[in-house]
């Protein structure tokens, strides 16, 4: 039997039609999820594998999207080790007392299966639940969660990392490797769980030059994909405000790049060099269902009908979202998408 | 007499040194400026000749400056003919009753030289002030303008902007027509009482895709600069995130194109084709003088030496940067900028 249309897509095989997903699929633009959730932290929600593997299938029945992803964030990993983060809502993640020096390093031990428990049965409750439809596991990459654990909250100037990394690149270079072991092993046990991709989020390293990227990001994300190269599921990089970078991110070894709405679709692909995945504004899913059809048809038109692409947006849904747009962005994709493709 | 460096910078002539000003050199990094200022409203301030021309010339003296920038904002004529802004610290202009629909055409009638008489007072008092060193006055490029109007305060997702210029492109075009005549009339009265250059100020452009640059913000911002061409002053356009936007900016018909550093300068330039302003992040200025020469002489490395070329960062100066650090990137790119020419 074939492997669902969303991992060979991944692997620039042939499909019979464009798969599609959206991040933050899962979450606040949902009603079924908002009468689900009450007002807790989103990590209480990520706690509970029930609770979970039922937002994470939501997205899934409604919109018939040929992946699934974790109901997750990148910061759990960080919060079932101890590291005191606490995710805000309308903020985001919060650090109590943020990364500083060399003494905060033993802050950061590997995690344990015992750690994430309640990730890996969820994970297990999906697979359960989903028939054909792949799981997608995922996890923060190295230098954007190193900017959260600086920063110690969501930033728009990076100033406290940016001055770390030149002032003491060494220090630098050993949380970035802490960061690389929690997240291989964060990967690791989603897939042995049974999630059958891995999307790497490394959202902001778009906030680099393509020098700091190449010294202060890449080598970190190259040692992620490497290590969890051996269990042969397809990897997607993603990142936002990445168009000059995206040469330099085809290196780090994953199966797909994620773009953003910046760049064109045909020529990130060009830069990409491989698979790529976007790059749908999620804006222009704001102004009903016609607005929403017409621009799932622009991107359509950029992604040829080579194979290789998968409809995503450019960055998360966003909150105020009409599912209904959603559904009518998958059903133009599934009927449009490969149109004239035998 | 020669013209001053940097009018000549801007017309691509030739220059003994690379001139260099910065965004936002006036303003709450220096410790002058915050002694002068108390807490109120930055509107208060503009509205002050007095106090806005010395502060406009805090940073030529302290930084030896080949330019100083108006101590203004985008929104003072907005302001001036009571749409109903406020520059709220710590977070941007807030509109009490935002952009909505036609009716809210007619709070936008165009200036009259009684609106703005604390604006072209102040320009008076600085270029009585300063002797040889050039004025840059400025405004905002209609469709950031815009996007402060319609959404309200400051967004990362431009929801509402985008929604309206894709679901009423009509209505948007006629706002954008009356932002066109304002922002005429108010560059024109800056360079009539003494204004030698003019930047325009596209910050949020970055947040389009080339097509919607193309048709929604791209023709304003031409009408722009057809409506100040005659009066013959260099004029500079600039925003945020634009790398690939660079060959559409191209063709508003500034003299320069302002760059971030998320395109490395050269490759910048070669998208511009016309001489070029920036592009030092405002964050590696914050790590002491060694780390901020370090970076300047980065940036410096990639300007070439063929002129054309304007130093300057590629955002406005963080409000945590040590006045020193400028201090000594002025040096660094007076003495090395143009290292090895005649």
């Amino acid at each position: 039997m074939n492997d669902p249309v969303f991992l060979r897509a991944c692997r620039g095989e042939a499909v019979e039609h464009v798969p599609v997903w959206f991040m933050r699929q899962a979450g606040r633009s949902l009603p079924e999820y908002r009468a689900l959730r009450g007002t807790g932290s989103i990590l209480e929600a990520i706690a509970d594998p029930a609770l979970a593997c039922e937002i994470t299938l939501q997205p899934v029945r409604r919109y018939g999207v040929d992946a699934a992803i974790l109901f997750s964030d990148i910061v759990v990993p960080y919060h079932a080790i101890g590291f005191g983060v606490d995710v805000v809502a309308g903020r985001g993640p919060v650090i109590a007392r943020p990364f500083r020096g060399a003494q905060d390093l033993e802050r950061l031990r590997d995690l344990t299966a015992e750690d994430i428990t309640h990730v890996t049965r969820t994970v297990e409750l999906v697979v359960e639940e989903l028939a054909t439809t792949p799981l997608i596991g995922f996890a923060g990459a190295p230098f954007t969660v190193a900017s959260y654990l600086v920063e110690g909250a969501p930033t728009r100037d990076f100033a406290v990392i940016k001055t770390l990394m030149h002032t003491d690149p060494d220090l630098f270079d050993q949380l970035l490797t802490r960061l690389v072991a929690i997240t291989v092993s964060f990967l690791r046990a989603q897939v042995a769980h049974g999630a059958r991709a891995l999307q790497l989020f490394d959202s902001w390293a778009g906030s680099l030059t393509r020098d700091e990227y190449q010294r202060f990001a890449l080598p970190a994300t190259q040692r992620v994909m490497d290590g969890v190269a051996d269990l042969g599921v397809p990897t997607i990089l993603f990142g936002v405000g990445t168009g000059e970078l995206l040469p330099l991110m085809s290196g780090a070894g994953s199966s797909v790049l994620g773009i953003d709405w910046h760049v064109d679709l045909d020529e990130g692909r060009r830069r990409a060099g491989k698979p790529v995945q976007g790059n749908l504004d999620p804006a222009r899913c704001l102004g009903g269902v016609d607005l929403g059809v017409a621009a799932t048809r622009e991107v359509l038109a950029r992604a040829g009908r080579d194979g290789g692409y998968i409809f995503n947006l450019g960055h998360g849904v966003l909150p105020t979202t009409d599912p209904a747009v959603l559904e009518a962005v998958v059903r133009t994709v599934h009927d449009e998408g490969m149109a004239g493709v035998q």
